[in-house]
């Protein structure tokens, strides 16, 4: 495969994310999904300023590590690309950040409660959630992450964790690439329903435990069981690999 | 654009603030919208008594802001047309008026907890939002805003505030234009099932603070952010600006 | 109008009654609704064994007032049929009735806490809904109402009530004609979410008064505002009056 | 009708309980139905790695009951076959086995709080609904059920029951037949969820008594009573039988 195929293969991976967590319901007229650029990972791909559903190919922009866009491209980008920038930047490891305001999660990360992981497909979450308050380092903002020193200071509250919450807007999810990042983002949601029903029951909880975690977490793009859960996910999304 | 233009804009907007209000949950068969009338800020435009996401352009009618039908127009009116008249009365900053019986607000208009912003998105809907009781000054009604008296008393209540719940019935969103009102009453649905979730976690609550509602609620329409959301909302409506 | 043209225009109103329930998500599979004839108050108008959704003019059979099917008709009727008989025998005022599992409604069947209104639109189910338990009198059964006695013993428990829940089954409204049993139907469970929410709050819950209900209550199916929640519910039931 | 003939229709059995279960919330992208084959008892019918809403009748395998492929078929099974093979072994009078991942019934998995019978078409899942923790025997796994011996531990748990609950996981429902077991794997979340709510609203539940389970449990698939669900399921499924 050519660099260039690889990349408009790439492309073509962000515009079917976007449109996967949509149709998941786990982004609507806001949020993002990235991916690190195949042949140059110092940069990221990532929509224009577009609801996710309505993302094409053509919306696809690059942008450098510190979130500037690369090349002629005047379209505006999406305010909150330092999410992403940073994330890449402390992470190499990482392929692919989703960013979402889901509204079951959300309560998570007001509460002193913590979100921890309950269901087995949750378990790429991670054993531990870190929750992320913009107001301790910066004070009374609009509560975007709307600059690289905050969206360092996100990925510094991230650590080397899948998942990090963020205080009264939503939730960052980091994966090594964009299958894994996807489908944890889209766990994530149902494992916090099912932990706040069981948690207001009123009885005990039995939480997965750090090895179920650890070993029922990975995600296998290539293993037949995934690619049936990603089929499905197309299929709904009305899309068909080319 | 002529005065004409300017009104049969306006009136494409009121009827696609009804359609996307529809759309997104937040009025069925009942509830409204209005906008001021862009030529004459002592008359309002608001459709005549149709289901919001039935309605079109030619079923806009004109009102003055003592509820009266402007005109030859014989067809029924909105019985609760007195919310809109006495808000855009008490308010000359406001724009747009929402009435909605979303279901996921009204607990709050019958708890005695109160409705608080817990998220970014929803820090429009503004620090303080009042509880308007029509029994306190009117007795016991068939608890409809049903004259001018009554819709005076919930702009009273609403004071210089976004949003005024009512209870046991609904709420009010008011806001400088259409956009604001629209995605105000769409967002505060969203910050009710955030925090009640919150609430029954049984934890603490972090609300979002004074300075971070002051700075992330002013909606600006014609920021890029702001259109990506708008442009969504037309499209799940299955419309689009001519 | 002929006695036939207005046999016709009410099987048309079970038939739109039906696939309206369905469309709004009080009937699933099962559940009914029923109209009383026009042309005879001791028989009522039922379709066959079918679901909601599914019904056709074509299906609506006729019953006497003891459950019986009236004429030749060997198709096989629902099973609960006595629900309807007895309830239009114990109540001349009735000309409509509907029983509904809805899902939201049922813990207030199980549950000790009492469902009482709390929206204004919900007035309509009364001030007081009683709880019919078939084990009281019945003892262990397969909970279904499947013989006149058991239909008696639950109108007797709905009194002159308009809406009595069935323990650990679902519930029953009676209404003056049909756009008054389908409307209580459609807004009772809306009012048993917005209790339960409410509940869960933890604080203290205002109800609606017993003047708000009174005045509240009745159905107005000639007025402008009702017809205009009717022509929203039939449009998205795919219908319009022939 | 010929021995050919009859695996076919249970061909379509088991695409069609696919494509009810995906329809009806119950299976997502993962969750999988079988049914014992209808001419050899000690072998079963199941699809091969693919999302139930996918399932074509060209995708049913053929499994032994130790959880082997039969004939030359190199198709990549489902993983958890052995939540089958196990069932089917353990079970002569199972012929139709769900294995889903529904979320409203997972929080009793986890909790304290057992799930119990409350609504009467949900009587089909039994008196006593049993909850398997793999961890009690395997410890720490991925969770899944990826080998006969995990299989029979979680049958034995299932003892003579209708449903077990898989601890963090999901469950698993065995019918007599195939439209027994669909329906009570529909049912079981509904009444899930019911109770949940009837378990917040804090006040006392009741049951469904030991009797009225006896009594109101057994699926009569020929009844027209239960046909009305099926063809409903099967309108909404987009099938009809050929």
């Amino acid at each position: 495969m050519t660099a260039t195929d690889t990349l408009e293969r790439t492309k073509w991976d962000v515009m079917s994310a976007n449109r996967i967590l949509a149709r998941e319901g786990v982004l609507d007229g806001y949020g993002h999904v990235s991916v690190r650029h195949p042949g140059n990972p110092e940069h990221f791909l990532l929509s224009r300023s577009r609801s996710p559903e309505l993302v094409s190919v053509e919306d696809i922009m690059e942008f450098t590590l510190d979130g500037n866009v690369v090349g002629n491209d005047d379209r505006p980008p999406y305010l909150e690309r330092f999410i992403h920038a940073a994330i890449y930047q402390a992470r190499p490891d990482v392929g692919s950040v989703v960013h979402s305001h889901q509204e079951d999660v959300i309560p998570y990360s007001i509460s002193s409660v913590p979100l921890r992981p309950v269901w087995h497909q949750a378990a790429a979450i991670g054993y531990h959630v870190p929750v992320w308050d913009i107001h301790e380092r910066f004070g009374d903002t609009n509560m975007l992450v709307s600059n690289l020193a905050q969206g360092n200071d996100l990925a510094d509250a991230l650590g080397r964790d899948k998942v990090a919450l963020m205080r009264g807007h939503g939730f960052v999810a980091a994966g090594n690439e964009v299958q894994d990042a996807v489908s944890t983002a889209v766990y994530l949601p149902k494992n916090a329903r099912i932990l706040t029903t069981a948690t207001l029951l009123g009885g005990s909880v039995k939480f997965s435990s750090p090895g179920e975690v650890a070993l029922a977490g990975p995600i296998h793009p290539e293993h037949p069981a995934f690619q049936r859960g990603w089929e499905y996910w197309l299929s709904r999304a009305g899309l068909k690999r080319p």
